[in-house]
């Protein structure tokens, strides 16, 4: 299902010693006995998931799908960037489904902002804005200026039958609109974070409204939270990924890297800072994680990569079979020299950029590379892959002995800011 | 023009001691006396450029947005990054623009290409292919592909009118296919960089198409040209910038962090990491460039950056007019508790999330921030900022004794896969 290939990771782990502590963080884990432990729902979700709502949210989409021809999705952090990755990871970036997405209220840019509402304008568009309070200055700004906007175009009554809210079960600011208004609202569960929430409403509604089989996603979900509850290291692909990432982080490399080979995957590198950023950036502590998307990256940062300081490693997420390919022609007067080519797929000529390119990084370079690959990117294999590194993530950041789910250090900002606005005081 | 703020950087940098290497720094690049000086041509670029090639770029940019809805920039690294960077920042992410911009040969996903060649097939499309030799990989199987659709959809007579090559002034396969089947060329010089050549035809030619002042650019750029050749640091914004970052690097930071605040600025950080990534990471030095956009980023990476692993500074730029605005309304119920922003501009908020963010970052979290800011983002301010950034990186390579022009390590990857490829031995 999920393969990972620790072969290139240059260095020799003990993974016997290692095995005491990943049986204790497991321990903690599987009996939600850690810090934190308010927000394990993610970990049963593929079994615990309310079945009526995904109902609900498969006629919620039938009925974008059929009468509008975009999705505003209206959210900010794990409200947007779960959704999004998965959006763009099967769909692509140039994708010929008749319900176009855009994004808002992950920004304060005045410009983009303004754009986006421009172009809406006229337009037939349903919105989904998510947060769990529904005061996220920056999804409650934009969610405002587009509602107004909508209402001014087709009126308060239709504008309600276009808006959906994921929001908290029972309370807070964007609950309490919706009831009011007449909005069909979906949960955010109050022991999931965002981060960890791309298989919630959060995630699904978007995606069912983008064409996207949530039901295999939630099974592909299922699959790994079956298989991934192994406790030896060995057999739990996951937690041989944690151990190995926690082994670099400890000799010496402070960036992990993670690497992607086509444009559609760059929002997973996204959603993937998110994750382990916010789960283990705490105590002064954690692996500052970067992304790039190979091979356009080569000719950018390829070489830091091969040749810079030599304080990162890569972690290659690899999809076996590409989603569609494409016939390199014959050309009679190979100009290009491309003519050894000819006939072959352009799939075969990015393996070979990918297989070349780690053993150029691994051999001459000396970076250690970990490899996870999946067989294709659909939505039941992403929704292994999505499980997949919640559990890395929770294994990743006990070992480090620190909270996964909380994110103390996001707030210190918003304080300042809210006083530089001069916001009141509740 | 622009301004370089180091009251952040939490550390005190004795320039008198630094200025030494400045002047022994400055002096080989402007007597051209360094390694690889015979990338220098960037430097005088604002005085010295072709005028009679501008003229005919103009002329053919509005051929092109006279009878086509498409340009396709075909090109990859150098020959891509800079175009992009600038056309996005300008017209933002959902410009109203007529002529709309496909970026092909950057990749070689299977996905990604054979999407892109269904997207454009029947539209009325034209292309620039950019790429020194004319055989670089990724760009020149695009090339072909999307060449000979073209070719097949309006035959090769109307198609030769259509493309463009940005290519070698004489030799090259690339300048070869020109010249046989007539199409119009534009001279990538060779005596500058793929990473340094934003402001010669390979970023002018696309700018121009997509109704960017190309002459505001290169004026901006012979005004930074000019301010930016004074010797002494506190004089010279790209040299107290350098200085500051290789400061900053020589005492324990690994990262360097470049802050954006609106997505459409995105791209710019990519063409940052490019230009200092291949100038300074060689010989296991450099910092390792990064990129974030705020206030997005800030609910994914900010956790990291207040409370992680201390192993960052950030470089924040800074615009500080919005090209386009928009104001809050109010709301009777106010039920998002957003009133006390009403009739305020969404830029009153942006610019206080950056403010509220430095004070978070550098006080709570002592991580140095460097602010570069600029008055608003249009073709002037942009040349201007492409050219300072250019000159800083000149001098923090030269700082760390490396050569900052060329990027030996990139070529690793290219044998591994040529061999793996099959290519045959010329």
């Amino acid at each position: 299902m999920i393969k990972v290939n620790t072969n290139n990771n240059l260095v020799e782990i003990d993974y016997k010693k290692y095995q005491k502590d990943v049986d204790r963080v497991h321990k903690i884990i599987h009996e939600k006995k850690g810090p934190g432990n308010d927000y394990l729902g993610w970990l049963e979700w593929p079994i615990n998931y309310d079945k009526e709502e995904v109902k609900r949210i498969l006629e919620a989409a039938s009925y974008v799908r059929e009468n509008f021809d975009i999705l505003v999705v209206c959210g900010i952090g794990g409200s947007y960037l779960g959704a999004r990755a998965a959006i763009e990871a099967i769909r692509g970036l140039y994708s010929d489904d008749k319900l176009e997405i855009v994004y808002l209220g992950q920004t304060l840019s005045p410009t983009y902002t303004n754009q986006v509402l421009n172009y809406l304008r006229g337009k037939k568009y349903a919105i989904n804005v998510i947060s769990k309070s529904g005061t996220t200055t920056e999804t409650s700004i934009a969610f405002r200026l587009v509602k107004e906007m909508l209402e001014h175009e087709i009126g308060k009554e239709a504008a309600a039958k276009a808006i959906f809210a994921t929001t908290d079960k029972e309370k807070g600011a964007l609950k309490t609109l919706a009831s009011s208004n007449g909005y069909e609202t979906f949960v955010l569960p109050s022991d999931i974070g965002g981060r960890y929430s791309v298989l919630t409403a959060v995630g699904l509604f978007p995606l069912a409204c983008a064409g996207i089989n949530i039901k295999e996603m939630l099974a592909g979900a299922k699959k790994a939270k079956k298989q991934l509850s192994e406790k030896k290291i060995e057999k739990n692909p996951a937690y041989l990924y944690a151990v190995n990432r926690d082994y670099l982080y400890r000799h010496g490399k402070s960036v992990e890297l993670f690497v992607l080979y086509e444009p559609q995957f760059t929002q997973i590198g996204e959603w993937l800072k998110q994750l382990f950023g916010e789960s283990e950036g705490k105590e002064h502590k954690g692996l500052f994680p970067a992304s790039v998307t190979n091979s356009t990256d080569l000719h950018s940062l390829g070489q830091f990569i091969q040749e810079g300081t030599p304080l990162l490693f890569e972690t290659i997420i690899y999809v076996e079979e590409p989603t569609e390919d494409v016939l390199i022609p014959h050309d009679v007067d190979n100009l290009d020299e491309l003519n050894y080519l000819a006939t072959k797929p352009l799939s075969f000529v990015n393996e070979k950029a990918y297989l070349g390119t780690l053993d150029a990084h691994v051999k001459e370079g000396n970076v250690p590379n970990l490899v996870i690959s999946i067989e294709r990117m659909d939505a039941y294999h992403l929704g292994y892959l999505f499980y997949f590194f919640m559990k890395v993530c929770a294994m990743s950041a006990y070992l480090l002995d620190v909270n996964p789910f909380n994110q103390p250090g996001v707030e210190v900002y918003k304080q300042n800011m809210f006083k530089l606005l001069g916001k009141p005081r509740v």
